[in-house]
């Protein structure tokens, strides 16, 4: 249903995102977003109905004891959402949360207590994300040196091309990256056994002595 | 210079996203772009103008041997751009990673020996983002059941909110908080001691009995 062409489109958008963080919180209606936000109802609405298109949120009518019925808006997508640019890099991951059961994490704690759990959790995913970040810079310094190296270097276009394809995607054999870049099995088969010859190439050992 | 707003706004486009992907393998004039992502010079310049405003790529003149002096494009901007959105929460983050020493990462490594590394690393980072998964699931859980739970359903739309921006910001106090969603210290400080209290109640806990 959402994908990350999708999704980053509706995002783009400040409005929408601070849509959603009120949504997030509790369910709201139009008329309480206009207000929380300070933007007008026709914005409100436009952009509500944008991220109903998508299938980021949803509308229920509910009836109150007072006043007409009306649209209450909720949240349905889950999902993270990851872009990193490097100069050498640029990735772009959607992943959805796998659906944990509904475990009550809180018996009976005191607000003090949820607040400082919360808070060791976000030092926790502070941390994750900071290895992250450092595996990221070593994929990154080491593709880049492997492309600006001297066996690389000597290669055209496409051939680059083709190294490349093959080193973002280490998970991949000739004939996957092939697929993925639209190019013939042979031509990709050729150009990684010339640059698998150059490397083992013992002059290359001693031009760099 | 980028900031979270410009950087959704200039790569919720694919067409930038895949010039992006193109400019980090290897600087591109927009010629080159164009026959490389199938789209017509002038899209390609359009797109390129502006991720250059946006402070992502830089352009740079280029004499060659034959025909005229070309503009050749590079990027610039390096980050890590998080998006999580969950029935609960919702956190945007961007972070441009530190400047590390250009180690060289491959001394005489051979192409399969590159990437089975590469191979390694995406390992590495695919349970960075697992682990970093079940923290925001967890975050997201003990948020969910505080704020349906027995005392927080019974609070008004106001003291929910700030109940949530207490745990949303958990490092937070209640000043910073109050300064963060433009309430009055003494708001949010009588909410919070309300709720303090509540949770201390022991009626509260021989009621979930």
């Amino acid at each position: 249903m959402n994908d990350l062409d999708t999704i980053l489109s509706v995002i783009e958008n400040p409005t929408r995102r601070r849509i959603l963080m009120a949504l997030v919180r509790e369910p709201h209606y139009p008329l309480q977003l206009s207000k929380e936000l300070g933007v007008s109802q026709q914005a409100i609405m436009k952009n509500l109905d944008i991220l109903e298109k998508n299938g980021l949120v949803e509308s229920r009518k509910e009836s109150s004891d007072r006043g007409p019925v009306k649209m209450v808006y909720r949240p349905t997508s889950e999902f993270t959402l990851t872009i990193d640019m490097r100069n050498g890099l640029f990735r772009a991951t959607l992943s959805m949360p796998a659906s944990v059961d509904d475990a009550q994490e809180n018996r009976d704690m005191e607000f003090d207590e949820v607040r400082e759990t919360l808070s060791e959790i976000d030092r926790q995913i502070s941390e994750f994300d900071r290895l992250r970040e450092e595996m990221i810079e070593r994929r990154n310094r080491m593709m880049s040196s492997f492309m600006h190296g001297p066996i690389a270097s000597e290669l055209g276009y496409l051939e680059r091309s083709i190294i490349y394809g093959m080193l973002n995607s280490p998970e991949h054999d000739a004939s996957e990256v092939s697929r993925e870049m639209g190019l013939r099995d042979d031509t990709t088969t050729k150009v990684v056994n010339d640059i698998e010859n150059k490397c083992k190439d013992p002059k290359r050992v001693m031009r760099n002595e």
